[in-house]
């Protein structure tokens, strides 16, 4: 693993301590016998991303490299989220781009936590591109979403949490965009459990990069396209994600994987959010016998209102 | 404690076995350092109550006083909810009985459980009469949502978990309506923390019966009147509870802390489910320098609509 040399059992252990004070530890409910769920929606800024982003951000301090002008990131919209909430509570200037698809909610939400909000683009790869040439201009530190290793070990931090939740890992499913959340849970289980990748039919990143044999430029769209919507898989988690399946679902099952969350547990997460789950629902997924499930619930910055009032 | 026999650690702990196949185990979070929040949300149907459900139902099924009839309860909507899931689930019969406050959500979810359901009166004490009343002419057993000794030792299992789940137990904010969930987590706890009973200022069971001496009638209304609506708070509880504080929240402040919980958490609950919450928010409850703060979020039969979309 030439190309990921940060990404290691030390280095995450290392990002582990460097980022504890400003993460939430999520818990880990075991929903129906042997299947887990990762409450990670319960995280800061309502996703996993201020993990990766606190990691890039704290290590560029501790390294005297935090520019005057602060830090720039391109997202969907919860990377961007993350960054700005951890500018926030750091003490520094943020600029966010984002593409047109970012849900009102999320562009809102990049306003109330003091970041300067940038909207151009139809997609994540635009506003990424627009993000670096203002970079180039301020000398800002470009916080990647999901293609740096600090942003990948800082995701990594997650999978280590698991290991001491979950007795039992067998596999854990985890949704892709660029694949920084799960490479860097991959790297962290190492050898335990397996990781099971979950991407929208409209958004194959991983799977057209497995069959290819290296990332390439895929169409995006679909419903968590404001989350999952990276064009291409980032070089690093190609790297970590050799050996893993991708599985399609469609994002109708994705939408019904949303409400059954709320039906049956009263969670509430985003499309990007139930796009695991919903590999278990169509079979897509299917338990090997005995073989316990993590589910991660990885993002909940959505509008609960379409959420349907029947209880179960 | 001559009046509540059965509320004992043994007794408690009995249940727990009993009980165990058929509930979650519900996570806490620490929040934020020092405060913890017990996701009792999570639980089967929406809330707390399948403990003490299933707790009543098992006992008598163990002693062979399971009738023909099956079940039958009077509730604000959860309990009865608990009631239904906990019948389907063993195979009986329910009958619920709801007073015309009961929200849509909880009725139309009852249904949909397969529970016979009738809806009258204004108030929980007017569905209890009913039922009384039915369950003389079918000879169903009748399962109290909070004064039976088998619903306290029930609901008195979520004290135990925690137990096991917050390293230095400190206050425990728990909302109160007749008060079985209190005053079973007030015997689980025993000298370990306090229990701190919160109640919205339109329903004061407690702290009329603590005024008075012994639980006196008192009118209700409010925002979490579908839940925290019972009109006198029951005899073990009060047996229970003689030593505990109850703080008073008004309406709007249980409304904030409900709209609270999903801008900085993503939990989305209904407002008894905010209630104790509330009493964090409006300082009713200060902690004691150094003294962590457990906050049991108790349910979420409710309709996520009118949560904002603001994230924070
Ligand atoms: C909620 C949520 N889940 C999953 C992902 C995918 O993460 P990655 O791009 O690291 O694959 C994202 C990325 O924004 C996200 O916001
Ligand atoms: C969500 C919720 N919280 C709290 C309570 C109060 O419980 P108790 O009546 O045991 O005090 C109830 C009772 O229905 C409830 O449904």
């Amino acid at each position: 693993m030439d190309e990921t040399p940060d990404v290691t059992p030390e280095g995450i252990e290392r990002a582990a301590g460097r980022i504890g004070g400003y993460i939430r530890r999520t818990p880990v409910i075991e929903a129906e016998p042997g299947l887990y769920f990762k409450l990670e929606f319960l995280q800061h800024a309502g996703s996993f991303k201020p993990r990766g982003a606190f990691n890039r951000i704290l290590s560029a301090r501790e390294a005297g490299a935090l520019p005057e002008a602060g830090v720039i990131a391109a997202s969907g919209g919860n990377h961007g989220l993350a960054v700005a909430h951890a500018a926030r509570t750091l003490g520094i200037r943020a600029e966010i781009f984002v593409p047109e698809v970012t849900a009102a909610v999320k562009v809102a939400g990049l306003r109330a936590l003091g970041a300067e909000v940038h909207q151009t683009g139809s997609l994540y790869a635009d506003a990424r591109t627009a993000s670096l040439k203002r970079a180039a201009e301020t000398g800002a530190l470009d916080v990647h979403a999901y293609d740096q290793p600090e942003t990948v070990t800082g995701q990594a931090t997650l999978g280590r949490e698991l290991l001491g939740q979950v007795p039992d890992l067998g596999a854990v499913l985890v949704a892709v965009g660029g694949g920084g959340l799960a490479a860097g849970i991959a790297a962290a289980l190492g050898g335990t459990g397996r990781v099971v990748a979950v991407e929208p039919e409209r958004s194959p990143t991983l799977r057209e990069a497995l069959s290819h044999g290296s990332p390439v430029d895929v169409e995006v769209g679909g419903v968590a396209a404001d989350a999952l919507g990276a064009s291409r898989l980032g070089s690093i988690a190609f790297g970590l994600l050799s050996g893993v399946r991708s599985l399609l679902v469609p994002d109708e099952a994705i939408v019904t994987a949303r409400r059954e969350l709320w039906q049956r547990y009263r969670i509430a997460v985003e499309p990007a959010g139930a796009t695991a789950y919903a590999a278990l629902l169509t079979g897509a997924h299917r338990p090997a016998p005995g073989e316990p499930t993590v589910i991660i619930l990885c993002g909940a910055n959505t509008d609960p209102a379409d959420l349907q009032a029947r209880p179960s």
